[in-house]
């Protein structure tokens, strides 16, 4: 067998911008703005779009609309929208809003947990005793994040055995995926192997999707690794949007663009406009008034034989 | 058999920066700036580095003191300097600083090499005539590039059957090495496999090497699959020194230092020290007066935990 022998025929990506991408930049993004991007997000073809976070503004001040945001942008039927959800006043938050689709989040890294959210892991697992069984009895989608999988700001190395136990437990109790973070960016492609080697002899691949940050520029190859294992769900965020706060300027998520990019010049379907795509990167790179760092964004998009 | 079984211990870097990363700056780099850059790549561990381009300064005026900078630099034992010589006046030059390695270029699409060099490929292959055999029996080394392999701003698709043509006669007429350019950087992973197919078919890995410019992003992801293919030697830049003439702002060629830390991820020695050649990212960039676009140059090479 050859190297990329057994690709997908078709990706699905989950798009973060408007909350992972938007939550940590300076810049006060007005809400008809945030709705705005999203919609060119759906004009560009993204069926899975994470519009927002119902947590404390006091914690994350960027996403004080988030109920404005989440009434305002309607999905069309074929799109399913969904929310970043800390605890029972997220979730009646979200269901107020009308979303199908929810996404709770912990920490594999027992420091980052603390730092992220106030709470230990187990405490934050009994936090979402009143997020995910509610929200699935009551015909929600969970989803779940795990993050620091490939790596934590604090406690460098993580066990994936950890990981592991975190992502099965989600799964049990309800989330219908679970999203492996490489949070700070730092995991090359044997890494990504070796998670998916302990990940995939439990779990069935539909289940999990990747979440890889670009800050060392190994999304993409890390990508590759997980798409010849059988992952098939990526997270992104468009033009790259979303900083590292512990590298102020850095890199953030994989761009939309350079993933849909490399995807379609496999021959793998995404459902995703590219050149669309590009215009929801200018909207996101005028909303926030700084460079976003996608390379296709950068690089745009025109054709290339003239 | 799994994906990256069949790993190499050991890559071999060849630094382009002080040549194809400054070739289209428009900053006026002083000779002194060039040689402490190259100093400082030095430094770092890398071994084989193209210092500058003996071409005429009418056309490319940024490389006018070539013939200062391959005197002014002097390699250690154990590194080799290289310079790019179009024609035999410029294999004079390469000769009278005393370099012992030249590396000629051309292109696999007809409109690219008529627009770079003014010549028909077959006509810039006779003027290697003055070049090739002669250097060979003068004893020094000489590289090939044949760029345009994966695509051409002006012809789009390029056949691999030229690409394999032209590298087979540059090794044919005594070059030690071919790289392979993916000039404009629109590569993408399936397309590396295929084109690197054709070549293994017919060359030995160890005389190729990859050049790829991360345009799009893709640069390490292909990078992913020649090192899986059994291709040891990768070009590189770094910072990700060097634009695109096509598309300004846009990233040039792949970051030695992304490279760099993803090898290193992956246990294949490079014999480079990372913080090292982060410090010379920093000499590039002041170098150059503008932010460079690598990855890990903006995240930094501090230690994770703290």
């Amino acid at each position: 067998m050859k190297i990329l022998d057994a690709l997908p025929e078709r990706v699905s990506i989950y798009e973060v911008s408007p909350r992972d991408g938007l939550q940590n930049e300076a810049a006060q993004v007005a809400t008809h703005a945030k709705v705005r991007l999203i919609e060119a997000l759906v004009r560009s073809g993204l069926r899975r779009i994470e519009v927002t976070s119902f947590v404390s503004p006091k914690w994350v001040p960027q996403m004080a609309d988030a109920d404005q945001v989440a009434h305002m942008a309607t999905p069309p039927e074929d799109v399913r929208f969904s929310a970043l959800v800390p605890n029972g006043r997220g979730l009646e938050r979200a269901r107020a809003a009308n979303l199908g689709e929810v996404a709770v989040f912990l920490s594999a890294s027992g420091t980052h947990n603390l730092k992220n959210v106030n709470k230990t892991v187990e405490q934050t697992l009994r936090a979402f005793d009143r997020v995910i069984e509610p929200a699935v009895a009551a015909g929600v989608r969970v989803r779940g994040y795990v993050s620091t999988v490939w790596g934590c700001p604090y406690e460098g190395e993580v066990a994936t055995s950890e990981s592991l136990r975190l992502a099965k437990t989600l799964l049990a109790r309800g989330c219908y995926q679970v999203s492996l973070g490489d949070t700070i960016g730092v995991g090359t492609p044997l890494q990504t192997r070796a998670i998916l080697d302990v990940m995939l002899a439990e779990i069935p691949a539909e289940k999990l999707a990747m979440h890889m940050h670009d800050t060392r520029g190994t999304a993409l190859a890390n990508v590759l690794v997980g798409l010849s294992m059988g992952i098939t769900t990526f997270d992104a965020a468009v033009g790259g949007l979303g900083g590292c706060p512990y590298a102020p300027g850095a890199a953030g998520n994989l761009a939309t663009e350079d993933l849909v990019y490399c995807l379609q010049g496999m021959g793998i379907e995404t459902g995703v406009d590219l050149e669309q795509l590009w215009q929801a990167g200018q909207v996101a790179e005028a909303l926030v008034g700084r460079k976003l760092p996608g390379k296709v964004h950068v690089a745009g998009v025109r054709s290339l034989a003239h």
